[in-house]
Protein backbone atom coordinates (compact mmCIF):
# COMPACT_ATOMS: atom_id res chain seq x y z
CA UNK A 1 0.00 0.00 0.00
CA UNK A 2 1.17 3.77 -0.57
CA UNK A 3 0.51 6.65 2.06
CA UNK A 4 0.92 9.90 0.71
CA UNK A 5 0.75 12.84 2.53
CA UNK A 6 -0.78 16.16 0.77
CA UNK A 7 -2.08 19.87 1.09
CA UNK A 8 -5.92 20.39 2.16
CA UNK A 9 -6.39 23.52 1.91
CA UNK A 10 -4.40 24.92 4.63
CA UNK A 11 -4.02 21.41 6.25
CA UNK A 12 -2.29 18.52 5.13
CA UNK A 13 -3.83 14.91 5.21
CA UNK A 14 -2.79 11.59 4.37
CA UNK A 15 -4.37 9.32 1.13
CA UNK A 16 -4.12 5.72 -0.35
CA UNK A 17 -2.61 5.61 -3.95
CA UNK A 18 -4.24 3.49 -5.80
CA UNK A 19 -2.86 4.25 -9.81
CA UNK A 20 -3.25 7.69 -10.66
CA UNK A 21 -5.76 8.06 -7.70
CA UNK A 22 -5.02 9.49 -4.09
CA UNK A 23 -7.81 8.09 -1.87
CA UNK A 24 -8.29 10.42 1.36
CA UNK A 25 -8.14 8.68 4.83
CA UNK A 26 -9.24 10.42 8.32
CA UNK A 27 -5.97 9.32 10.25
CA UNK A 28 -2.22 8.30 9.56
CA UNK A 29 -0.44 5.31 8.26
CA UNK A 30 0.92 4.93 11.83
CA UNK A 31 -2.45 4.11 13.66
CA UNK A 32 -5.86 3.41 13.04
CA UNK A 33 -7.18 5.12 9.54
CA UNK A 34 -10.51 4.84 7.51
CA UNK A 35 -11.15 6.46 3.94
CA UNK A 36 -13.34 9.40 3.96
CA UNK A 37 -14.59 8.33 1.00
CA UNK A 38 -12.70 11.99 -0.89
CA UNK A 39 -10.99 10.81 -4.40
CA UNK A 40 -8.17 13.29 -6.13
CA UNK A 41 -6.09 12.94 -9.21
CA UNK A 42 -2.72 12.24 -7.72
CA UNK A 43 -1.81 15.14 -10.37
CA UNK A 44 -4.34 17.52 -9.00
CA UNK A 45 -2.96 17.55 -5.20
CA UNK A 46 0.14 19.05 -4.04
CA UNK A 47 2.41 16.33 -2.46
CA UNK A 48 3.86 17.28 0.84
CA UNK A 49 7.13 15.39 2.66
CA UNK A 50 5.41 11.84 3.56
CA UNK A 51 5.50 12.15 7.15
CA UNK A 52 6.77 14.36 9.70
CA UNK A 53 9.87 12.35 11.05
CA UNK A 54 10.35 11.73 14.78
CA UNK A 55 13.75 11.44 15.17
CA UNK A 56 16.10 11.41 11.45
CA UNK A 57 18.62 8.58 11.50
CA UNK A 58 21.31 8.07 8.82
CA UNK A 59 23.60 5.44 8.22
CA UNK A 60 25.90 7.69 6.55
CA UNK A 61 28.46 5.43 4.77
CA UNK A 62 27.14 2.27 4.18
CA UNK A 63 28.05 1.13 0.36
CA UNK A 64 31.78 0.01 -0.93
CA UNK A 65 31.73 2.17 -4.29
CA UNK A 66 30.38 5.21 -2.47
CA UNK A 67 32.98 5.51 0.22
CA UNK A 68 35.63 4.73 -2.65
CA UNK A 69 34.49 7.63 -4.81
CA UNK A 70 34.20 10.17 -1.74
CA UNK A 71 37.74 9.48 -1.10
CA UNK A 72 38.83 9.32 -4.29
CA UNK A 73 36.93 13.24 -4.19
CA UNK A 74 38.90 14.28 -0.82
CA UNK A 75 42.41 12.95 -2.04
CA UNK A 76 42.40 9.86 0.66
CA UNK A 77 42.52 6.13 1.37
CA UNK A 78 38.58 5.37 1.74
CA UNK A 79 37.83 4.42 5.43
CA UNK A 80 35.14 1.33 5.65
CA UNK A 81 33.00 1.40 8.41
CA UNK A 82 34.05 -1.78 11.04
CA UNK A 83 30.27 -1.51 12.48
CA UNK A 84 27.07 0.16 11.92
CA UNK A 85 27.37 3.13 13.75
CA UNK A 86 24.32 5.25 13.24
CA UNK A 87 24.29 9.37 12.29
CA UNK A 88 21.54 11.70 12.21
CA UNK A 89 20.07 14.43 9.70
CA UNK A 90 17.83 17.44 10.28
CA UNK A 91 14.05 17.91 9.79
CA UNK A 92 14.88 21.72 8.65
CA UNK A 93 16.40 20.18 5.37
CA UNK A 94 13.12 18.58 4.61
CA UNK A 95 11.56 18.77 1.30
CA UNK A 96 8.69 17.17 -0.74
CA UNK A 97 8.71 15.72 -4.11
CA UNK A 98 7.96 17.86 -6.40
CA UNK A 99 9.90 20.95 -4.62
CA UNK A 100 13.24 22.71 -5.48
CA UNK A 101 16.67 22.46 -3.69
CA UNK A 102 17.79 26.26 -3.14
CA UNK A 103 21.95 26.13 -3.89
CA UNK A 104 23.03 28.19 -1.27
CA UNK A 105 24.67 31.66 -2.44
CA UNK A 106 28.69 30.58 -0.99
CA UNK A 107 27.95 26.94 -1.98
CA UNK A 108 30.70 25.44 -3.96
CA UNK A 109 30.13 23.85 -7.68
CA UNK A 110 30.29 20.76 -5.49
CA UNK A 111 26.83 19.95 -4.69
CA UNK A 112 25.76 17.10 -5.32
CA UNK A 113 23.16 13.93 -5.14
CA UNK A 114 22.63 10.94 -2.84
CA UNK A 115 19.74 8.27 -3.53
CA UNK A 116 19.13 6.37 -1.08
CA UNK A 117 16.54 3.94 0.42
CA UNK A 118 14.78 5.79 3.35
CA UNK A 119 13.29 3.56 6.13
CA UNK A 120 9.92 4.15 7.94
CA UNK A 121 9.44 2.94 11.84
CA UNK A 122 5.93 2.27 12.32
CA UNK A 123 6.11 0.30 15.33
CA UNK A 124 8.22 0.75 19.11
CA UNK A 125 11.15 -1.44 19.20
CA UNK A 126 13.65 -2.03 21.50
CA UNK A 127 16.33 -4.82 21.67
CA UNK A 128 15.07 -6.53 19.19
CA UNK A 129 16.72 -9.23 17.33
CA UNK A 130 18.54 -9.67 13.94
CA UNK A 131 14.97 -11.98 12.76
CA UNK A 132 12.68 -9.72 14.05
CA UNK A 133 13.66 -5.97 12.87
CA UNK A 134 12.07 -5.66 9.91
CA UNK A 135 8.64 -6.22 11.73
CA UNK A 136 9.00 -2.59 13.21
CA UNK A 137 9.27 -1.17 10.14
CA UNK A 138 5.63 0.38 7.78
CA UNK A 139 7.37 0.97 4.69
CA UNK A 140 10.06 2.99 2.65
CA UNK A 141 10.05 5.87 1.01
CA UNK A 142 12.96 7.67 -1.01
CA UNK A 143 15.36 10.15 0.02
CA UNK A 144 18.21 12.49 -1.98
CA UNK A 145 20.98 13.30 0.61
CA UNK A 146 22.29 16.61 -1.36
CA UNK A 147 25.91 17.26 0.07
CA UNK A 148 27.67 20.07 -0.61
CA UNK A 149 31.29 18.32 -0.91
CA UNK A 150 33.48 20.99 0.57
CA UNK A 151 31.83 21.51 3.10
CA UNK A 152 31.44 18.12 3.72
CA UNK A 153 35.26 17.93 4.24
CA UNK A 154 35.63 20.94 6.23
CA UNK A 155 33.16 20.68 8.59
CA UNK A 156 33.55 18.72 12.10
CA UNK A 157 29.64 17.80 11.52
CA UNK A 158 27.94 17.57 8.33
CA UNK A 159 25.53 20.21 9.48
CA UNK A 160 25.77 22.73 6.41
CA UNK A 161 27.01 20.06 3.89
CA UNK A 162 24.14 18.09 4.41
CA UNK A 163 21.60 19.77 6.37
CA UNK A 164 21.00 23.66 5.00
CA UNK A 165 17.47 24.02 4.07
CA UNK A 166 16.22 22.47 1.19
CA UNK A 167 18.88 19.57 1.01
CA UNK A 168 17.19 16.97 2.29
CA UNK A 169 14.03 15.94 -0.57
CA UNK A 170 12.33 12.89 0.57
CA UNK A 171 8.97 11.22 -1.02
CA UNK A 172 7.11 10.35 -3.09
CA UNK A 173 4.95 8.51 -0.71
CA UNK A 174 5.21 5.80 2.15
CA UNK A 175 5.58 1.89 -0.08
CA UNK A 176 4.76 -0.94 2.61
CA UNK A 177 5.35 -3.63 0.18
CA UNK A 178 8.72 -3.76 -1.29
CA UNK A 179 11.07 -6.95 -2.21
CA UNK A 180 14.16 -5.83 -1.03
CA UNK A 181 16.46 -8.13 -2.76
CA UNK A 182 15.44 -7.27 -6.10
CA UNK A 183 14.92 -3.37 -5.98
CA UNK A 184 17.70 -1.03 -7.72
CA UNK A 185 17.94 2.91 -7.00
CA UNK A 186 19.09 4.76 -10.21
CA UNK A 187 19.69 8.04 -10.34
CA UNK A 188 19.08 10.71 -13.49
CA UNK A 189 20.05 14.14 -14.37
CA UNK A 190 17.97 16.13 -16.70
CA UNK A 191 16.77 12.36 -17.84
CA UNK A 192 20.25 11.16 -18.38
CA UNK A 193 21.27 8.02 -15.94
CA UNK A 194 23.62 8.91 -13.67
CA UNK A 195 24.36 5.91 -10.96
CA UNK A 196 22.59 2.87 -10.63
CA UNK A 197 22.81 0.34 -7.80
CA UNK A 198 21.48 -3.04 -6.06
CA UNK A 199 19.17 -1.14 -3.21
CA UNK A 200 20.22 -3.54 -0.83
CA UNK A 201 23.62 -4.37 -1.59
CA UNK A 202 24.74 -2.23 1.74
CA UNK A 203 27.84 -3.01 3.92
CA UNK A 204 25.38 -2.97 7.15
CA UNK A 205 21.55 -3.93 6.39
CA UNK A 206 18.29 -2.85 7.44
CA UNK A 207 18.13 -5.71 10.51
CA UNK A 208 21.85 -5.89 11.01
CA UNK A 209 21.07 -1.79 11.75
CA UNK A 210 17.76 -1.98 13.44
CA UNK A 211 18.94 -4.96 16.23
CA UNK A 212 22.32 -2.82 16.91
CA UNK A 213 20.55 0.51 17.38
CA UNK A 214 17.79 -1.33 19.66
CA UNK A 215 20.42 -2.40 21.84
CA UNK A 216 20.85 1.05 22.58
CA UNK A 217 17.87 3.14 21.74
CA UNK A 218 14.22 2.69 21.07
CA UNK A 219 12.82 3.58 17.62
CA UNK A 220 9.26 5.01 17.66
CA UNK A 221 6.76 4.77 14.99
CA UNK A 222 7.69 8.18 12.84
CA UNK A 223 11.48 7.78 13.15
CA UNK A 224 13.15 7.19 9.97
CA UNK A 225 16.68 5.82 9.09
CA UNK A 226 18.25 6.70 5.63
CA UNK A 227 19.91 3.73 4.88
CA UNK A 228 23.18 5.47 2.45
CA UNK A 229 23.84 5.07 -1.01
CA UNK A 230 26.49 3.78 -3.49
CA UNK A 231 28.17 4.47 -6.49
CA UNK A 232 29.39 7.82 -8.63
CA UNK A 233 28.32 11.25 -7.65
CA UNK A 234 27.83 14.14 -9.66
CA UNK A 235 27.82 17.82 -9.54
CA UNK A 236 24.23 19.61 -9.75
CA UNK A 237 23.88 22.83 -11.41
CA UNK A 238 21.17 25.53 -10.86
CA UNK A 239 18.49 24.12 -13.50
CA UNK A 240 18.93 20.84 -13.48
CA UNK A 241 16.70 18.27 -12.68
CA UNK A 242 17.55 15.19 -10.41
CA UNK A 243 15.47 11.98 -10.05
CA UNK A 244 15.79 9.44 -7.78
CA UNK A 245 13.80 6.08 -9.10
CA UNK A 246 13.40 2.72 -6.50
CA UNK A 247 12.13 0.35 -8.22
CA UNK A 248 8.65 -0.54 -6.41
CA UNK A 249 8.52 2.62 -4.79
CA UNK A 250 8.62 5.30 -7.29
CA UNK A 251 10.26 8.37 -8.26
CA UNK A 252 11.16 11.29 -6.50
CA UNK A 253 11.94 14.68 -8.46
CA UNK A 254 13.38 17.67 -7.65
CA UNK A 255 15.17 20.96 -9.54
CA UNK A 256 18.10 22.73 -8.78
CA UNK A 257 17.29 26.31 -8.29
CA UNK A 258 19.63 29.65 -6.88
CA UNK A 259 19.33 31.18 -3.90
CA UNK A 260 17.30 34.82 -4.06
CA UNK B 1 9.03 33.47 33.95
CA UNK B 2 9.32 29.69 34.46
CA UNK B 3 7.65 27.17 32.45
CA UNK B 4 7.34 23.18 33.37
CA UNK B 5 5.32 20.40 32.03
CA UNK B 6 3.81 18.00 34.09
CA UNK B 7 1.80 15.14 34.16
CA UNK B 8 -2.05 15.65 34.45
CA UNK B 9 -3.63 12.47 34.57
CA UNK B 10 -2.79 10.47 31.53
CA UNK B 11 -1.95 13.43 29.61
CA UNK B 12 0.39 16.53 30.12
CA UNK B 13 0.03 19.96 30.31
CA UNK B 14 2.36 23.36 30.82
CA UNK B 15 2.22 25.41 33.67
CA UNK B 16 3.75 28.65 35.26
CA UNK B 17 6.57 27.67 38.32
CA UNK B 18 5.77 30.65 41.05
CA UNK B 19 7.71 29.47 43.77
CA UNK B 20 6.99 26.41 45.36
CA UNK B 21 3.61 26.87 42.84
CA UNK B 22 2.67 25.58 39.46
CA UNK B 23 -0.30 27.27 37.81
CA UNK B 24 -1.76 25.82 34.88
CA UNK B 25 -2.00 26.93 31.60
CA UNK B 26 -4.30 26.22 28.54
CA UNK B 27 -1.58 26.64 25.75
CA UNK B 28 1.68 26.37 25.49
CA UNK B 29 5.28 28.95 26.05
CA UNK B 30 5.18 28.73 22.26
CA UNK B 31 2.04 30.08 21.52
CA UNK B 32 -1.24 31.34 23.24
CA UNK B 33 -1.91 30.16 26.59
CA UNK B 34 -3.91 31.47 29.43
CA UNK B 35 -4.00 30.12 32.93
CA UNK B 36 -6.69 28.01 33.66
CA UNK B 37 -7.00 28.63 37.70
CA UNK B 38 -5.67 25.05 38.86
CA UNK B 39 -2.76 25.23 41.19
CA UNK B 40 -0.79 22.38 42.34
CA UNK B 41 2.08 22.83 44.97
CA UNK B 42 5.46 21.42 43.02
CA UNK B 43 6.04 18.73 45.15
CA UNK B 44 2.63 16.77 44.38
CA UNK B 45 3.05 17.23 40.39
CA UNK B 46 5.69 14.57 38.31
CA UNK B 47 7.70 17.40 36.07
CA UNK B 48 8.26 15.89 32.43
CA UNK B 49 10.99 16.79 30.25
CA UNK B 50 9.81 20.42 29.95
CA UNK B 51 8.48 20.32 25.79
CA UNK B 52 8.90 18.01 23.12
CA UNK B 53 12.53 19.16 20.88
CA UNK B 54 11.72 19.73 17.52
CA UNK B 55 15.21 19.55 16.45
CA UNK B 56 17.78 18.70 18.85
CA UNK B 57 20.95 20.43 18.52
CA UNK B 58 23.91 20.61 20.51
CA UNK B 59 27.73 22.65 20.24
CA UNK B 60 29.32 19.38 21.56
CA UNK B 61 33.39 20.93 22.02
CA UNK B 62 32.85 24.78 23.18
CA UNK B 63 35.10 25.41 25.97
CA UNK B 64 38.37 25.23 26.73
CA UNK B 65 39.25 23.32 29.79
CA UNK B 66 36.50 20.15 29.16
CA UNK B 67 38.38 19.56 25.33
CA UNK B 68 41.78 19.66 27.52
CA UNK B 69 39.72 17.22 29.72
CA UNK B 70 38.52 14.89 27.28
CA UNK B 71 41.35 14.71 25.27
CA UNK B 72 44.13 13.84 27.80
CA UNK B 73 41.19 10.86 28.80
CA UNK B 74 41.88 9.74 25.14
CA UNK B 75 45.93 10.23 25.23
CA UNK B 76 45.84 12.79 22.37
CA UNK B 77 46.58 16.46 21.63
CA UNK B 78 43.41 19.03 21.98
CA UNK B 79 41.38 19.56 19.01
CA UNK B 80 40.32 23.07 19.25
CA UNK B 81 37.46 24.25 17.24
CA UNK B 82 37.76 26.71 14.57
CA UNK B 83 34.23 27.64 13.51
CA UNK B 84 30.85 26.66 15.39
CA UNK B 85 29.81 23.68 13.40
CA UNK B 86 26.35 22.76 15.31
CA UNK B 87 26.13 18.99 15.97
CA UNK B 88 23.17 16.67 16.92
CA UNK B 89 21.47 15.20 19.29
CA UNK B 90 18.58 12.45 19.68
CA UNK B 91 14.86 12.55 21.50
CA UNK B 92 15.06 9.04 22.64
CA UNK B 93 17.52 9.95 25.43
CA UNK B 94 15.57 12.54 26.91
CA UNK B 95 14.58 12.16 30.78
CA UNK B 96 12.78 14.71 32.72
CA UNK B 97 14.10 16.06 36.01
CA UNK B 98 14.17 12.90 38.60
CA UNK B 99 13.97 10.01 36.41
CA UNK B 100 16.68 7.82 36.52
CA UNK B 101 19.70 7.57 33.86
CA UNK B 102 19.81 3.88 32.91
CA UNK B 103 23.69 2.76 32.54
CA UNK B 104 23.67 0.29 29.98
CA UNK B 105 24.71 -3.63 31.02
CA UNK B 106 27.54 -3.25 28.97
CA UNK B 107 28.99 0.29 29.38
CA UNK B 108 31.92 0.74 30.87
CA UNK B 109 32.85 2.71 34.38
CA UNK B 110 33.31 5.91 32.01
CA UNK B 111 29.68 7.14 32.40
CA UNK B 112 30.20 11.05 33.07
CA UNK B 113 28.14 13.81 32.96
CA UNK B 114 28.74 17.13 31.43
CA UNK B 115 26.53 20.06 32.79
CA UNK B 116 24.98 22.37 29.75
CA UNK B 117 23.06 25.41 29.10
CA UNK B 118 20.20 24.82 26.56
CA UNK B 119 18.72 27.52 24.24
CA UNK B 120 15.38 26.93 23.61
CA UNK B 121 14.01 28.62 20.54
CA UNK B 122 10.96 30.40 20.40
CA UNK B 123 10.40 32.24 17.07
CA UNK B 124 11.15 31.02 13.75
CA UNK B 125 14.57 32.40 12.57
CA UNK B 126 16.04 32.27 8.91
CA UNK B 127 19.32 34.74 8.70
CA UNK B 128 19.05 36.53 11.92
CA UNK B 129 22.02 39.13 12.86
CA UNK B 130 24.33 38.33 15.69
CA UNK B 131 22.47 41.64 17.12
CA UNK B 132 19.35 39.84 16.72
CA UNK B 133 20.54 36.30 17.36
CA UNK B 134 18.76 36.11 20.74
CA UNK B 135 15.27 37.48 19.84
CA UNK B 136 14.22 34.75 18.46
CA UNK B 137 15.35 32.72 22.49
CA UNK B 138 12.35 31.54 24.13
CA UNK B 139 14.26 30.41 27.66
CA UNK B 140 16.46 28.16 28.94
CA UNK B 141 16.77 25.08 30.79
CA UNK B 142 19.99 22.62 32.01
CA UNK B 143 20.86 19.58 30.15
CA UNK B 144 23.18 16.72 31.70
CA UNK B 145 24.94 15.31 28.58
CA UNK B 146 26.23 12.27 29.80
CA UNK B 147 28.67 10.02 27.45
CA UNK B 148 30.16 6.88 27.95
CA UNK B 149 33.71 7.83 27.00
CA UNK B 150 34.93 4.58 25.71
CA UNK B 151 32.37 4.44 22.95
CA UNK B 152 32.44 8.28 22.57
CA UNK B 153 36.17 6.87 21.29
CA UNK B 154 35.39 4.40 19.21
CA UNK B 155 32.08 5.34 17.44
CA UNK B 156 32.32 6.70 14.08
CA UNK B 157 29.11 8.75 15.07
CA UNK B 158 28.31 9.51 18.91
CA UNK B 159 24.94 7.27 18.56
CA UNK B 160 25.82 5.23 21.26
CA UNK B 161 28.22 6.91 23.08
CA UNK B 162 25.98 9.97 23.99
CA UNK B 163 22.49 9.00 22.94
CA UNK B 164 21.49 5.85 24.62
CA UNK B 165 18.01 5.77 25.92
CA UNK B 166 17.94 8.19 29.28
CA UNK B 167 21.26 9.37 28.79
CA UNK B 168 19.88 13.28 27.86
CA UNK B 169 18.24 14.67 31.14
CA UNK B 170 16.90 18.32 30.89
CA UNK B 171 14.98 20.36 33.24
CA UNK B 172 14.02 20.96 35.70
CA UNK B 173 11.61 23.92 33.54
CA UNK B 174 12.12 26.59 31.14
CA UNK B 175 13.38 30.18 32.79
CA UNK B 176 12.77 33.00 30.09
CA UNK B 177 14.60 35.77 31.94
CA UNK B 178 18.54 35.50 32.73
CA UNK B 179 21.49 36.90 33.07
CA UNK B 180 23.58 34.61 30.56
CA UNK B 181 27.00 36.54 32.02
CA UNK B 182 26.54 36.31 35.76
CA UNK B 183 25.34 32.19 35.53
CA UNK B 184 27.61 29.69 36.57
CA UNK B 185 26.88 26.19 36.08
CA UNK B 186 27.92 23.96 38.97
CA UNK B 187 28.22 20.12 38.96
CA UNK B 188 27.45 18.04 41.90
CA UNK B 189 27.90 14.22 42.72
CA UNK B 190 26.29 12.85 45.80
CA UNK B 191 25.90 16.27 47.02
CA UNK B 192 29.93 17.36 46.74
CA UNK B 193 31.03 19.58 44.03
CA UNK B 194 33.05 18.01 41.04
CA UNK B 195 32.87 20.73 38.23
CA UNK B 196 32.17 24.36 38.26
CA UNK B 197 32.05 27.28 35.69
CA UNK B 198 31.02 30.51 34.26
CA UNK B 199 28.20 29.19 31.97
CA UNK B 200 28.68 31.90 29.35
CA UNK B 201 32.58 31.35 28.96
CA UNK B 202 31.83 29.61 25.65
CA UNK B 203 34.17 29.26 22.74
CA UNK B 204 31.37 30.27 20.36
CA UNK B 205 28.52 32.13 21.91
CA UNK B 206 24.69 31.78 21.83
CA UNK B 207 24.42 34.73 19.28
CA UNK B 208 27.50 33.47 17.21
CA UNK B 209 26.22 29.57 16.77
CA UNK B 210 22.49 31.07 15.96
CA UNK B 211 23.73 33.67 13.16
CA UNK B 212 25.81 30.75 11.93
CA UNK B 213 23.32 28.22 11.73
CA UNK B 214 20.77 30.77 10.46
CA UNK B 215 22.53 31.64 7.48
CA UNK B 216 22.15 28.08 5.88
CA UNK B 217 19.04 26.62 8.39
CA UNK B 218 15.48 28.06 9.68
CA UNK B 219 14.92 27.31 13.27
CA UNK B 220 11.41 26.52 14.32
CA UNK B 221 9.94 27.00 18.07
CA UNK B 222 10.39 24.27 19.81
CA UNK B 223 14.21 23.22 18.52
CA UNK B 224 16.93 23.76 21.16
CA UNK B 225 20.64 24.00 21.37
CA UNK B 226 22.44 22.61 24.17
CA UNK B 227 25.56 24.85 23.97
CA UNK B 228 28.31 22.21 25.40
CA UNK B 229 30.08 22.03 28.93
CA UNK B 230 33.71 23.19 30.74
CA UNK B 231 35.65 21.33 33.38
CA UNK B 232 36.29 18.22 34.88
CA UNK B 233 34.13 15.11 34.16
CA UNK B 234 33.94 12.16 36.38
CA UNK B 235 32.67 8.95 36.33
CA UNK B 236 29.59 8.02 37.79
CA UNK B 237 28.45 4.79 38.80
CA UNK B 238 25.29 2.63 40.00
CA UNK B 239 23.57 4.21 42.95
CA UNK B 240 25.26 7.90 42.64
CA UNK B 241 22.66 11.37 42.42
CA UNK B 242 23.79 13.91 39.64
CA UNK B 243 22.77 17.37 39.99
CA UNK B 244 23.04 20.41 37.34
CA UNK B 245 22.86 24.08 38.96
CA UNK B 246 22.48 26.59 36.90
CA UNK B 247 22.30 29.86 38.96
CA UNK B 248 18.53 31.60 37.86
CA UNK B 249 17.51 28.34 36.15
CA UNK B 250 17.70 25.52 39.15
CA UNK B 251 18.77 22.36 39.59
CA UNK B 252 18.55 18.80 37.19
CA UNK B 253 18.83 16.24 39.95
CA UNK B 254 18.63 12.33 38.34
CA UNK B 255 20.01 9.39 40.43
CA UNK B 256 21.97 6.39 38.10
CA UNK B 257 20.42 2.97 37.99
CA UNK B 258 21.71 -0.25 36.71
CA UNK B 259 19.86 -1.68 33.51
CA UNK B 260 17.30 -4.53 34.26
Amino acid sequence: MRFARYKNGISSTFGIVSGELLEDIHGTPFGAYEKTGMTHHLDAVELLVPFKPRTFYAAGINYTEHIKEIAAQQGRDPNFPEKPDIGYRANNALIAHGQPIVKPKDATDHLQYEGELVVVIGKQAKNVSFDEALECVLGYTIGNDVSERTWQASDRTFWRAKNSDTFKPMGPWIETQVDLDLMRTTVRLNGAMVSEFSTNSMIFGIETYISTMTKYLTLYPGDMIWMGTDGATQNMKIGDVCEIEIEGIGVLRNPIVEEE
